[in-house]
């Protein structure tokens, strides 16, 4: 189901009401927000849609939500987890809402190449034939996976049907992932954009990223991969770079991307549940001050 | 209601059938065995419970069926989770089935003393007033906490009632906390009681540990703290050294443990569910060299 | 000797012949290079100085060479290792060729506030007098510092004279240690100088920076701390934003470094010692790409 | 050189006087008492013989001195740094003192197998042919080895003629290494030993660990490789077993050991640089309380 997989797939945010409670209905208007700029896929539940800071009910709800708005877009979910019945059973569950597939990265314990096997060997004889999606991001997990560990994945498990590479420089492991891999895969990349341009040259399939301004990253796929516009391309990213690059500062950046949503009626709200991402006034001045000296549209 | 903790507090296994499931049956059978062997009270859902590869479901059932069997010994459940939303929801659902407490260690990405100070924040802002055990084991979660920050702890949050000390050099941090505790604490000490002499020596009120002769943790204990029997505490201690060293390793010690009890007939089936842990022929074998050279009592 | 630091001290390289060698002669023309585009002291022997590939003696050997080429810029000399007697000995070392101090990040071991205290108390201990740049890179180290914790750090160490911070989001936390420090001390932020605009505005002192253009950083600096220009100060930082962000990648990043001051004639040769850093032409075709779709001055 | 290695080579404490210079008199009477109890090799500048205190010129003195003391005791340097440039530079001053080999465990940042292939590419293209212990301790450095990737590096460096195995758990390790093993190499295994019996069986060539008693180590080699009196061996490891537990204890446990050991006359003072590791009035006491109620010869 994600054999095709390519273009943008944004990484959705989980809003909140005021009162920290999930906010079903600014889901829709998220996703419409990202429908409307370019979005080809969603993944919901991931790190920066605070999915350590839901339930397995609220993640499962969150999930169906998605999938209630989403026009067709097929929507992943993130069920990464250190413990595998929590994995399997919110995989299931998902599953049965709807979801197109899962994204999973190995759990943090996960040292040598044997243990990788041994981890999505137990993976996926608990949840059996779901397309999923390889989570690539040691500075996440803590574990590294290299290019022949992650060839030796692909030709085991044939449910590994797309790549989520934010392995760093990720340029060059795209390239080697494409010259390495024993069977066709599609490679979609994080790091928030900030590699987008070399990645897309180098053979990714799209970004898996999210930012304010999802028309940056679908136009810039688009103009690289489909218009071969490389002049284009460069030029549209680097007019968003400076607030892109601001976005990508962990748990403040995640609360600098809601407020950004909110001004842009994205969501209602820019609640975050995660703790010390609150922004201060400080914090507000310094976003406005990068938006005042950017050339962004009207 | 944990305030007068002290003597042994058994590290509880998870029982499994050989398919996997939880064996409730085994749960009455392995209370029977550690209340007649000596304990004061036990501690379910641990890391060597198998807590990682539980569903909050079966994790909920298991310590109900402890508290059921659990002839008026308090039952304090594990509920550390990276996961606080989990964390909150599973400490609801255990103090329904009527657990006295529950065990927390600081999540994996705790590091300064005001980082501590805020996950604990938002812990009890979400748990309330729910009698606590401090789990200090930072070879398991990478959190080295201080004598002075486990003080401010101390200070700030009544509902720390005990604390499990297994920063090793553990002796040497009884004796500290002892010194430093601004008010009156339990410390129970864990390591799989392989320091437990020492430990009470400087100050511990029991152990909190795991060992398929619970009744040499409970005896020594009696021996010292209220014997003042040194020598016979020490020669009954060394006397079980070698089989108390060899289930300290990890998975495999566990494994061995459950292969231990089952002899006993604590529980009917060795079976671990956490993967990587079964015996091999040599496992047993060596298993069987250590208890023939040992002077275990018929 | 450091007390009155401001303004940009760049990160110096460590250049290499084709051989692997050091190579002397290009100190020379890379501290013209600095010194010509706004430095106002330089920091040698840091991890993007490839410190970790040099020998004592050719660490020394290496200061001596920028001291003496220097134009009355101090030289600051990084001297962190994980062994307290190497570190006590090459800081005597640089000080007896004339370094006007030393750069040390507490070792990878150090967790606790207390364990920090006590290592900088065996440093100082050792080493005396040194004014000292305390470098606050937990992405390297590991090594977490809460702000009451480095508050202490300046309360007790006078050798202190400036704080590099590094630790991210690092705008808030040069905020933090501005209102909190006990006594006066200079702040230079590092980071490659990614968030040099935020940074600044929130009480910096200066960049400790390496960058292919150090005339934007000195320039930044300049137009926002002196001239009170922000809209200047941005604008110039945007229009550099893509090459910087470029070489912000690791030991790829110096890479591409060493091979843009190639370029601009401040070093011979682009060649370096740490291993897995060479260039590929993918590389060189993909820095070439930037460079084409920004607007440098000729 | 190292291709007959077996039997206990001793990891050597380094002696200090009480102002902290090494006590090179205590070396000689060090290299008699390892001598006398079995020894048929030693392991100079561990982690345990506090090298990460020494200067490079201080550590190259003291594998001089052991070297003289030597009575034709192979000794074996440890070199391993995060440095190569000093790790090859020691390796050249110490072989030029007549040291018969050098350890190295690979440096912290190894992750993956490529990695690790690379790193001692590295190294051994700078060393050269030097016979090496290759040291497998993850608790140590971080760096997790699967038998695959220690096989592949036995397949391509030649130079590799021992292997000091010290991951858990340790016996399975060696079992599995030796099915694997594409070559002959000499195994010995540390964990100060504590779990020989096991490691020997399981088809260990002795062990390379430290402990106050080495003639326990030495014999329990002897009686169970030599003599397959597997009754003998384990009565005599279980009799010391106590001890040799409170002495695994890190810093503490080497300052306990340096005790032990001048109190058998083996070094001068128990003094040691590695700060914390003072022992007080209680470890002393705590000490003597397990001395009590072991059943030691007079």
């Amino acid at each position: 189901m994600l054999d095709n997989t390519q273009g943008l797939h944004v990484v959705a945010q989980t809003p909140f009401l005021p009162d920290g409670a999930v906010d079903h209905d600014s889901i829709a208007t998220l996703t419409d927000f990202y429908h409307g700029h370019g979005a080809r896929g969603l993944l919901v539940l991931g790190v920066s849609g605070e999915a350590q800071t839901l339930t397995p009910d609220e993640a499962v709800a969150i999930a169906a939500s998605y999938v209630a708005a989403s026009y067709d877009l097929p929507v992943i979910a993130g069920v990464s987890s250190p413990n595998l019945a929590i994995l399997a059973e919110i995989t299931e569950q998902v599953r049965a809402e709807g979801v197109a597939g899962v994204m999973i990265a190995p759990s943090a314990g996960v040292r040598t190449e044997e243990d990788l096997l041994a981890y999505f060997d137990a993976v996926f004889t608990r949840i059996g034939d779901v397309p999923t999606v390889l989570q690539d991001f040691p500075a996440s997990n803590g574990v590294l996976m290299s290019v022949p560990a992650m060839a030796r994945l692909l030709e085991t498990f044939p449910q590994i049907a797309v790549i989520k590479e934010e392995d760093m420089p990720s340029a060059r492991k795209v390239a080697a992932l494409r010259a390495a891999a024993p069977r066709p895969v599609r490679i979609l990349t994080g790091n928030n954009g900030l590699y987008l341009p070399q990645e897309l040259a180098r053979g990714a399939d799209g970004p898996m990223a999210g930012f304010s301004y999802p028309e940056m990253l679908s136009g810039v796929d688009r103009l690289l991969r489909e218009e071969g516009d490389s002049a284009g391309a460069h030029t549209l990213f680097n007019r968003y770079l400076p607030l892109l690059k601001h976005e990508a500062q962990g748990a403040m950046g995640i609360a600098l991307r809601k407020e950004m949503m909110r001004r842009r009626g994205a969501l209602a709200h820019a609640t975050m549940r995660a703790p010390g991402a609150a922004l201060s006034a400080d914090d507000i001045a310094e976003l406005d001050a990068i938006l005042t000296h950017m050339d962004l549209p009207a």
